[in-house]
C-alpha cells in the first residue's frame, strides 16, 4: 500500500534550490513597500503577551492522553487549538481515531502556485501528573513568575509540547498577519496521543494520505542543545513499550505461612529485570544487538566534539548510572539500543507493614531502538526471554504498547540546510545537528514509510523537567521559538526555485 | 531488668499435678447439684447466636492498626471489647500505649485461693484490606451465608484475629454464667498493634509486669491442622520487617533521553533482591545462617508423619516456589528461615505507560528468623549486603519494624498437656503439635523474657484467606472453638493441687 503514496508524494515534491546565501537578514529581503522580515519580527514580539497568555491558557487544559481522566482535556484542548487556527486563517476541523482526535488545518490551496507545501506537526497531549506530591507548583494552573533572571512558567504540558505547537502557530499568525497570506502551503497536524505511543496515528495517515503529502514536514517536538544554542535532531531512536505480570498459582497468601514454599510473584520478577543486563552494562537478551551497526566513525567524531561541551549534561548527575561499557554518554544515549524498568508494582503498597506473598507483580518497561532493529522482534524476543524465566506454575502475561523504528536522517536536505541558517540569525550561534534517545512515531512512519523529508527541531530542554514533577518552560526560549519561524520561512522563500 | 521479674513470675507460678486422666468426658464431673461441665457446653450452643452476632459486630469495626485511617476503629474496638468483658464480670480498661491501646481485663483477686492464674491472649487489630477490587465480599460488612455446607461469614478479621479472642470471652462468659465464677483467676490482655509488629507490646510488658504474672499465658492466634483437627503451635519464627529504598542523584528523568546512561533504582532493587537468594533457594546474605541449628532428628520425623497429611497444602499451590533445597516443605515453613519480598513499588504505577526513569525505588521485606538468629544481627546483615550492592551516586535508605526472636516450647508442659487432652475431647481426633513460619512477638516475650509458660492455640485455618481478600470464617469453628476452652478448663481444674 505505500507504493502509490510514496509516488504521490514525489510527484507533490518541490525541492528547494540550492543558492549561495549570505548571512547578513537585511540583505536577503524583497524591494521597497514589500513587508519585510524584520517586520513580521516586530509584530510578534509586540503581540508576545497575546500569544503567551494564550499558552497558558492551553496548559491549564488537562490533556493527559494515558489516563481515562485526561478524556475530557484531551477533547476541550483539540476543540481550543481548532479555533485557534481558524482565527489566523486556516481551515481546521477535529478529526475523530479510535483513540484520541487529531486537529488538521490546512490553508486555502492555491493549485497554480509553486510554493512548497509545508507541513507543521506538534502534540497537544501531555504525561500524567505523577505524584502530585512531588510538585511545588500546580501542575495546571500556570502563571509566569521571575526565577533565575527569566520569565518562567510551570505546568504539565509546558515544555513538553504545547510552547513547541505554539511557536509554529504564532509565527505563522505572525506572517500571515504582516504579509497578507502565509509564508508557503500550510498543513497543520496536531496529535493528541503522543505520549502514550501515537496509537492511532498509522491509520491516520493511511487514511489522510492526500491531505498530507508535503514537501517537508517540520516536527516541533525535539530539543535545543543549551538554553542559548539551537539544534536539529537527525536522528531518533525507535520505542517500545511492554507491560509484564507474574502472577503466582495463588491469589495473595500470609507471608508468614507460606513465604518458605509459594512462589513469590516479586522474586521472580526481580530475576528477570536483573538478568536483562549483562555486567558490561549490554542487553542480555538474545539476538538483541543482531543487524545493530556500530557507529559510523564520522558521526564519533562528530559526538566527540560535543561531549566537550558541558551543556547536555548540564542538569543531571550520571553518578550511579551504568551505562553499556565502551561506548560515551551521548553515543550511549543517541545510538545504542537500551532498555530501561519505568514502573514496577506489587504486593504492599503501604503505609503500614503487611506480611503478603502477592498474587502477582508487574513491571513497565520501555526499549529505545536504534537502526536495524525491528520493534516486532525485540518485542517477541523480549517476551521470549522472560518466558524463559517464568518457573513452572508461575503465568506471565504480555502488554505490548507503541512500536516505532529509528530514524536517521540525511544531513544533506536543503530543507535541514534552510531551517539550519534560519536559527542560527535568530540565534546568533551555529546549530547544533544532534541525536536523541527520544523517539517521535510520526518521523518514523513519515520518513521510512511516506518517504516525506522531515525536520525534526524544537525549543525545550531536558533541564524543562520533561516528564518529571514541575516540568516548566521560560518565555523568552517561546519568543525566540516563534522568531526562528519567520526567519526560517525567510530563507525558505529566498531558495524557492523561480515560479515556472 | 529482667531479673526481678523472672523471680517474681516463678514465685507465682501454680504448678498442676500431673494426674492420669481418663478420656471419659461424664467421668470427670463433680457430684450431684454441682454445675458440670456439660451445663456449660450446652449453655454455650444455646447462646450461641448471641455470640455470634456480636463477633459481626466487632467485624465490622475497622480496626486497622497498620493505616492512619484506622485508628478510630482502633479506638471503637477496643471500647467495644471493654464493654464486653466489663459484662461478663471482668474489670477491664483500655489501656494507653504509645501506639494502639491494650485492654486489660481481670477476675477480682481471689488471694487466699490456691487456683491457677491464667493470662489470655488476643489482638483486635486487622491487616489492611489491601486491593478492594479483589474483594468480592465488603471487607467490614459480615454477614452469615450458607456456603459449601457451612454457614460462613466474610470480612476482614473474621479469621485473624477477631473469632479467636471471641473464642474464649464466649467460653469465661458461658462457664462464668453457669459455675457463678470463673474457672480459675483470669487475666485477657487484647493487644492492637499485633498487624504492625506489635511495637509498644515491649514497654507495655514492663510497665505491667505485676498485672501481668500468670501460671500459663494462652496465646490464641495460631492454626487449626485442618477444619476438623485441633493443633498446639509448640515453636514460632522470629520477625524482621525492612523497607528498602534507593535513591537515584537525579529527581525523575525522562527516560528516553536518560535511560542509557543515568541510575535507575528500579534497575538498582531488583539487582539487589535478586541477590537474595542463590540457586538452591538459599539466602545468599553473608552470615545469615550463623549459628541456625539444623532440625532434630526427632523432630524430623514427627514432621515426616504430618507431611504425609494432604491438609496443610490442600488450598495452596506450591509450584512455582522455589524453596531451599534439601528441605521439605513443613520444615522450610516451620524451621528454616527466609526473606520474602512483600512489596515493590517505583516509577509509573499506570494506568498508561510513561517514559520515566524514576528518581526512587522501594521494596519492604520481611525476614523469618529460627532460633539462634538474632532480629538487630539479620538485620544489620541485610543493611550490609544491601549497602555493598548500592552503586556510587545512588542513596539507600532502610526503616525498620517489627523485631522478634524465634521460639521453641516444651511438648513436656502440663498445662500443654492439658490443653491437648481438652482439645482432643472436643474434637474427638489427636491433637497435632506444630510448628508455623508466623511470629507472635508476645510469644517471644513472655516466654524468652519473663519466662512465663505459653501455650499457643488457635482455631483458624490458612484457607480463611488470612491476610487476603475475602478473609472468612465459619459458625460452626467459632462455636466449637468457645466449647473447647470448657474442655480446657475442665482438664486444668482436674489436674490442680488440692488447696493448701
Amino acid at each position: 500500500m505505500s507504493g502509490p503514496a510514496v509516488l504521490q508524494a514525489t510527484q507533490r515534491r518541490r525541492r528547494l534550490v540550492a543558492v549561495d546565501i549570505g548571512s547578513d537578514i537585511s540583505g536577503i529581503q524583497g524591494g521597497k513597500g514589500v513587508p519585510k522580515t524584520e517586520d513580521v519580527l516586530r509584530d510578534i514580539d509586540d503581540k508576545f503577551d497575546i500569544a503567551l497568555g494564550k499558552l497558558l491558557e492551553l496548559v491549564s487544559i488537562q490533556s493527559i492522553s494515558s489516563e481515562p481522566a485526561g478524556k475530557d482535556g484531551i477533547v476541550r484542548a483539540a476543540e481550543w487549538l481548532r479555533q485557534e487556527l481558524s482565527s489566523i486563517g486556516l481551515a481546521a476541523d477535529v478529526i475523530g481515531t479510535k483513540g484520541h482526535p487529531i486537529v488538521l488545518a490546512r490553508s486555502s490551496a492555491a493549485s497554480t502556485d509553486n510554493k512548497p507545501r509545508l507541513l507543521f506537526y506538534g502534540h497537544y497531549d501531555v504525561q500524567p501528573v505523577g505524584d502530585i506530591g512531588q510538585w511545588k507548583h500546580p501542575p495546571f494552573e500556570p502563571t509566569v513568575i521571575k526565577e533565575d533572571g527569566v520569565r518562567r512558567f510551570y505546568g504539565r504540558g509546558t515544555s513538553d509540547s504545547k510552547s513547541q505547537l505554539w511557536t509554529f502557530i504564532e509565527a505563522l499568525r505572525g506572517w500571515k498577519s504582516v504579509h497578507g497570506e502565509f509564508p508557503a502551503e500550510v498543513i497543520v497536524m496536531l496529535e493528541g496521543e503522543e505520549e502514550c505511543g501515537s496509537p492511532s496515528l498509522p491509520d491516520f495517515i493511511k487514511a489522510h494520505r492526500d491531505d498530507l503529502t508535503c514537501d517537508v514536514a517540520f516536527i516541533c517536538d525535539a530539543e535545543m542543545w543549551s538554553a542559548t544554542q539551537p539544534a536539529i535532531t537527525t536522528q531518533l531512536k525507535g520505542l517500545v513499550h511492554e507491560r509484564v505480570t507474574i502472577s503466582a498459582p495463588n491469589p495473595d497468601l500470609h507471608s508468614g505461612h507460606y513465604g518458605a514454599v509459594a512462589a513469590n510473584p516479586i522474586r521472580v520478577l526481580s530475576t528477570i529485570l536483573a538478568s536483562l543486563h549483562d555486567d558490561k552494562g549490554r542487553v542480555a537478551i538474545d539476538g538483541f544487538y543482531d543487524w545493530v551497526r556500530d557507529i559510523p566513525d564520522a558521526v564519533r567524531q562528530q559526538w566527540r566534539d560535543l561531549s566537550r561541551q558541558p551543556e547536555l549534561f548540564a542538569d543531571v548527575d550520571l553518578s550511579g548510572g551504568i551505562a553499556e561499557e565502551g561506548y560515551s554518554p551521548i553515543e550511549a544515549m543517541w545510538s545504542r539500543p537500551t532498555v530501561d524498568i519505568n514502573g514496577i508494582t506489587g504486593g504492599n503498597q503501604g503505609p503500614g507493614e503487611r506480611s503478603v506473598l502477592p498474587g502477582t507483580a508487574t513491571a513497565r518497561l520501555s526499549f529505545r531502538l536504534v537502526v536495524g532493529q525491528s520493534p516486532e522482534t525485540i518485542r517477541q524476543r523480549f517476551r521470549s526471554h522472560v518466558k524463559r524465566m517464568v518457573p513452572k506454575g508461575c503465568r506471565v502475561e504480555f502488554e505490548g504498547h507503541g512500536g516505532s523504528s529509528a530514524v536517521v536522517l540525511s544531513q544533506d536536505s536543503l530543507y535541514l540546510k534552510a531551517t539550519a541558517r534560519g536559527l542560527e540569525k535568530e540565534w546568533e550561534t551555529p546549530v547544533v545537528l544532534r541525536g536523541t534517545g527520544g523517539a517521535i512515531p510520526l518521523v518514523e512512519q513519515l520518513s521510512n514509510t511516506l518517504e516525506t523529508e522531515c525536520v525534526v527541531i524544537g525549543f525545550i530542554l531536558p533541564s524543562d523537567a520533561i516528564h518529571a514533577p514541575d516540568e516548566h518552560y521560560d518565555s523568552e526560549r517561546l519568543r525566540k521559538g516563534a522568531r526562528s519561524w519567520i526567519r526560517i520561512f525567510d530563507e525558505i522563500q529566498a531558495q524557492m526555485p523561480s515560479q515556472s
